[in-house]
C-alpha cells in the first residue's frame, strides 16, 4: 500500500483545483495506491459531492488551519500545527504517508522538509529538480532550480549524483548522462566554482559525465539526461522557458514540442536530498497541473527516490 | 566623416559572407560614412567584381595574415601583426577608424580591446551588451553576456550605468529603466553579490532602477530597458533564447515576435567600457547577420558610445 498525501489547502486555486485534480488522478493510479486528502473535511466532502465523486475513493484527514501563500514560512509552519502542510509532514515522518505534495507556500514546504523530515546524512544541500522537455521526446532533469543560488563545487558534484539517481530510478534511464551548464565547452570556462566542479565530476567514478553544455544545447538532442547548475542559473533558465511558453500561447501558436514547455504538464518539482518523497507544485497550478503534480509524486514514491538516495550517498 | 572598419577575414563564412554583407550595407549608410574593408585585397576585389559591386564604394586596407577561429587569441594577436584584427585595432587606436567590427576570433577581439585601445579609466570591467527583443516592440539591453562570469556588486552596479548609457545614446531611450536579473522580486533574494548590487543600485543617484526581475519577465512588457546580470547568467539566457529560435525554425513555425529572436537580425554585441567603438559578431554570421553587425556598429559610432561612457564615468 502506498499513501500519497495531498495538501488540499495550498495553491492559488485551492481547494477547488486541488480536489478536482485529485479526482482526475484516480483514473491513473493503481489499486494499491491511496490518495490522502489533507485539509478542511467539510469543504472536501462538499466539493466531492458537487463533483459526484465518491469520498470513499480517498482517505480524508481533517485539518483546521491554513498556511496562506503570503504567510511567513517558518513562523506559519511552527505556529499553525494543525495546518495541512504541518500535518502532512508529521504523517510523512511517522510513516503514515509515502509521499506528500503541495502547490502551497513553497517556503513553508521547505521549512517542513528541513525541520520535520530532515536532510539525508551526507547530503550537503537538498535541491529542487525539475524536468525540461527535449525535442527528441526525452525529458531532462535540471537541478538545482532555486534552493541554493550559490553552490560550491562539491555541492554541484553531488547534484550530479542526485540528478543521476532521479533519472535512473524515476525516469528509468540506464546510465544517465550528466552535463554541467556552462558558458563554453572547454573545461577552463566559467566561474571558479563551476571549473572546480568540472574537475570533480570528471574524476568521480560511476558518473556518466559528458562535460560542459551551453545554453544553446537546451531542449535539443545534445542535452544530457541531467543538467547540473546552481539554483540561481537553474531558476532563471526554467523561468525563461516559462516566459517563452507564455508568449507562445499568447500569440496563438501551437506545436507539440513547445506545448511541452507548459509547466502544467510537468506538475511539480521534487525536493531531492531529504528523508522523504516530497513534491512542490507551482502556486498557479490549476486542475491539470495538480493532477500531474500528484502523478509525479506517485512516480517518485514508486521509485522510492528518497530511499535510493539514502542507500547511494 | 565616419570610418567603419570591417574584419573581412573573420567568421565561419568569411570572407565571402562578410563582403556580401558589406555590399548590402551600402544601401543603409549615409554619404559621410565609409566602410573600410580590412583583409586580403585581391580576394576582396575579386569578390566585389563577381558581385558587380564597385570597389570605389569602399576603402580597402590590405592585410596579409589571418587570425583563424581556432587560433590561440593572445598568441595570434601578438604574432600576426598584419592580420585584419590587429590592423583594425591599430587603425582604431590611431583614429583612422571610428568603429570596428568582426565576426572572427572573439578571444582575439577581446585581447585587442584590452591591449590596444584599453579599458576606459574608471571602468572596472568591460562587458558584452546585446539586445533581446521584447513582445511590445522594444529591444532591451542585457549585459554582461559572457565577459565576466563572476561579478562583484560594484561591477554589476556599473553594468547598470553602462547599459543605461547604451540605451540612452544608441537606442535613444530617455531615462531608461534598469532591472537586476534575479530569482525573486524581493530584495533579499539571490546570491550575496546580487543582493549587495541591489542595495548599491537602489541608492545610486540618477539610475532609474526598478528592482529585481525574474526569468519569466524576459521578452514581455515587464522587462526593463536594461537587464543587468553577470556574464555567466547572461550568456546562458542569451543562448537559451538561441536554442528556442533554432527549434522554432526547425519546426517550421513562423511568428513576427519569435523571428526577432534570430541572432541574425541583431547582428553583434558591442564591447562596452573600452576606449573605442567595437562590435563582435557571431562566428556563424552569414550575409544578413554581417549586414546587421555593420549597421549596429554604425549606430554605436553615430552615438559615439565610447566617448559618452568616457564623459559619464
Amino acid at each position: 500500500m502506498m499513501n500519497i498525501g495531498i495538501d488540499v489547502m495550498g495553491g492559488d486555486y485551492a481547494p477547488d483545483a486541488v480536489i478536482e485534480g485529485s479526482v482526475d488522478s484516480l483514473g491513473h493510479i493503481s489499486q494499491d495506491e491511496t490518495l490522502v486528502l489533507i485539509g478542511d473535511e467539510p469543504t472536501i466532502l462538499r466539493k466531492l459531492e458537487d463533483m459526484k465523486a465518491a469520498s470513499s475513493m480517498f482517505r480524508i484527514v481533517h485539518t483546521s488551519e491554513v498556511i496562506e501563500m503570503a504567510d511567513h514560512p517558518a513562523k506559519a509552519f511552527s505556529q499553525k500545527k494543525d495546518s495541512s502542510i504541518a500535518v502532512g509532514y508529521t504523517m510523512l515522518k511517522n510513516g503514515q504517508l509515502d509521499g506528500f505534495c503541495s502547490a502551497g507556500n513553497t517556503g513553508a514546504m521547505l521549512v517542513g522538509a528541513s525541520y520535520t523530515v530532515n536532510v539525508i546524512p551526507g547530503v550537503f544541500r537538498p535541491a529542487l529538480a525539475t524536468l525540461l522537455p527535449c525535442v527528441d521526446g526525452r525529458d531532462s532533469v535540471i537541478l538545482d532550480v532555486g534552493l541554493n543560488p550559490d553552490c560550491k563545487p562539491d555541492v554541484l558534484l553531488q547534484y550530479g549524483i542526485l540528478g543521476s539517481l532521479y533519472a535512473k530510478f524515476v525516469l528509468k534511464i540506464d546510465n544517465p548522462t550528466i552535463g554541467l551548464l556552462n558558458i563554453g565547452k572547454e573545461e577552463t570556462k566559467g566561474t571558479p566554482s563551476v571549473k572546480a566542479a568540472y574537475e570533480l565530476m570528471k574524476e568521480h567514478p560511476g558518473l556518466n559525465f559528458i562535460g560542459n553544455i551551453e545554453g544553446h544545447d537546451m531542449f535539443n538532442e545534445n542535452v544530457p539526461d541531467v543538467v547540473v547548475c546552481d539554483g540561481f542559473v537553474g531558476n532563471i533558465v526554467l523561468k525563461e522557458a516559462e516566459a517563452i511558453y507564455f508568449l507562445f500561447k499568447k500569440r496563438n501558436l501551437s506545436d507539440p514540442f513547445f506545448d511541452r514547455l507548459n509547466y502544467e504538464s510537468i506538475g511539480g518539482t521534487p525536493i531531492v536530498g531529504i528523508n522523504a518523497n516530497v513534491v512542490i507544485g507551482h502556486g498557479i497550478s490549476k486542475r491539470t497541473a495538480i493532477m500531474n503534480m500528484i502523478l509525479q509524486t506517485r512516480d517518485v514514491v514508486r521509485a522510492n527516490l528518497a530511499q535510493k538516495i539514502i542507500e547511494a550517498i
